[in-house]
């Protein structure tokens, strides 16, 4: 591991993104990132975050047209609600603030007791669960559904929607609009290792996968003989079509977890498209890269998000943020 | 690995690019990629290319601002001479097409070969060798110095000179320049994988790091026990900075080799520009995240190039590619 002693592996890291975005205002000492120009006049904040080691998650989908500002806790491990109280206040303009939390019993608990105290401080708090992956119901960390892939589709929508001025109520109605629309399914070709650690935190053997990996490791479905490119796609786009039937267009995210080199996601993504369009699903958008990550795990997950025009429109819309950029 | 087999995963990933980047022509059978607007009237083309397995590198870098076409070879292995006439004439718009050379032994002989094919068209050619990497003197595939994070500066920087309309002896001029003032040093945590071989095509223990590693895990310039990324900051920049003794302020490349997690490269940019102030080094930009990777190596690089006020100005000029996008 790159790295010089676990205890600093997050702090460290911010400390690199804060030399390395001057666009950025990035709070070391109490983990907060910011866009340096917030609070917008006018505009509703969103503020996500959630354990570290996901990276780009969150962090790097701050700036304009995305998140307002993120939380980063330690690795695969809730922030706290001081965090977000304080990041709350620093982006409230007086619109209010929408909480983007992923289905993890900490990050729940603790974005609700921050929603609490921000209110108790004044800010209006608008909340959106996302509980995107139907690999399996109940897990290590999460009851019911846990939050994958679709955190960036609803980080992104969501934060259009803000950008161009949108109320809390409707910044918050598109948030679960997307959510709800929205299914993942991931596959892990190799287990995780965490900094704290030092080795692996589960047994995946050469030759073996996990189909229905968490973003942290958590089991899935299944464990089998590795499978083809083409193999993965069909059960993967399968388990996610089993769950949402699209009656229109979907953006479609192919992401890896990783360590799986940015050639293979693009073939990956190649099966992807074909078995969409064997099952006649029509995809407005494709985004390929490493967006949702497991610190060093190897594998990729599929995530769908059916759109409208509206939807589509707003993921078309300008974004400044170190990890997702077009448009101005 | 995420493969169906091993023959086809340049192509298959040729196709999932295609899918992924409307903005993109993909001649998935002659495996060149070009900006959809080729040739631009009046424009300097720039061409690039080498092995797959880099990615990003080359084709997430065609676009507006930076290349007009990449050529990729099978995974760490040239591509051939047709690749890269084809390119030249897609691109040539009579202002003449520069070819931007990593310097590997396969890559210098087959676009010199196509400069002289291209010619005979009637295409006027250029030539920027990139040798930035200061780790050894000669290598696996290499006399000189091996091309490695320069070519990021070198396509950027000469891609934006053509996009404002300089001339192709300019360009070139200015590629030199580039590739002159850039200097870069590698280091591996892990061995790397080819998809041919299905194992570690070398042997590098758990515990054990490479100092001054090559792109395609060419030997570097020696074998220790596991250092802190702060130690490997502190050997890294001296080593470059050994061979470039800026007198003015640099871009810094803080690069990651694929299966380095986002949030290591960050804590290792840290240590980077800790090292670079201790040293009285001034950083005008600093990148970081995975551009000129090994497929599934661990690991990282540093690559500075020391910029005037032309060279930065260019630097931070527009771009639009699938890797890099900034301004419009």
């Amino acid at each position: 591991m790159l790295i010089n002693v676990p205890e600093t592996v997050v702090a460290d890291g911010l400390r690199g993104m804060a030399a390395a975005h001057p666009e950025l205002s990035v709070d070391v000492d109490n983990r907060v990132i910011v866009r340096r120009d917030a609070p917008v006049e006018g505009k509703v904040g969103i503020v996500s975050g959630g354990g570290s080691g996901h990276e780009p998650l969150h962090g790097g989908f701050v700036g304009p047209g995305m998140l307002s500002a993120a939380c980063p806790g330690e690795i695969f491990t809730s922030p706290v609600p001081d965090q977000m109280v304080r990041a709350a206040a620093a982006v409230d303009s007086g619109a209010g603030v929408l909480f983007i939390v992923k289905n993890y019993t900490g990050d729940v608990l603790n974005f609700d007791m921050a929603a609490e105290l921000a209110e108790d401080e004044g800010v209006r708090i608008g909340k959106v669960l996302v509980n995107d992956d139907v690999a399996v119901t109940d897990s290590l960390f999460t009851a019911g559904r846990r939050g994958t892939g679709a955190t960036l589709f609803v980080e992104k929508i969501a934060g259009a929607a803000a950008e161009e001025g949108a109320t809390l109520e409707r910044v918050e109605a598109i948030g679960r609009q997307v959510n709800e629309s929205a299914r993942s399914f991931g596959v892990a070709l190799s287990a995780v290792t965490t900094p704290s650690k030092g080795s692996p935190t589960f047994d995946l053997p050469d030759g073996e996968l996990e189909l229905g990996i968490g973003i942290h490791g958590e089991p899935g479905r299944e464990r089998r003989a590795m499978m083809t490119s083409r193999e993965i796609a069909d059960f993967s786009v399968d388990a996610v079509l089993e769950d949402l039937r699209p009656s229109g267009p979907v953006l479609a995210l192919v992401n890896g977890m990783g360590a799986t080199p940015l050639l293979e996601l693009y073939g990956f993504n190649a099966e992807v498209q074909r078995v969409l369009a064997e099952r006649g699903v029509a995809v407005a958008r494709t985004l390929v890269g490493n967006y949702v990550t497991s610190l060093d795990m190897a594998g990729c997950s599929v995530t769908l998000c059916q759109v409208d025009e509206d939807l589509l429109r707003l993921w078309d819309a300008p974004v400044q943020t170190p990890a997702l950029r077009w448009g101005r």
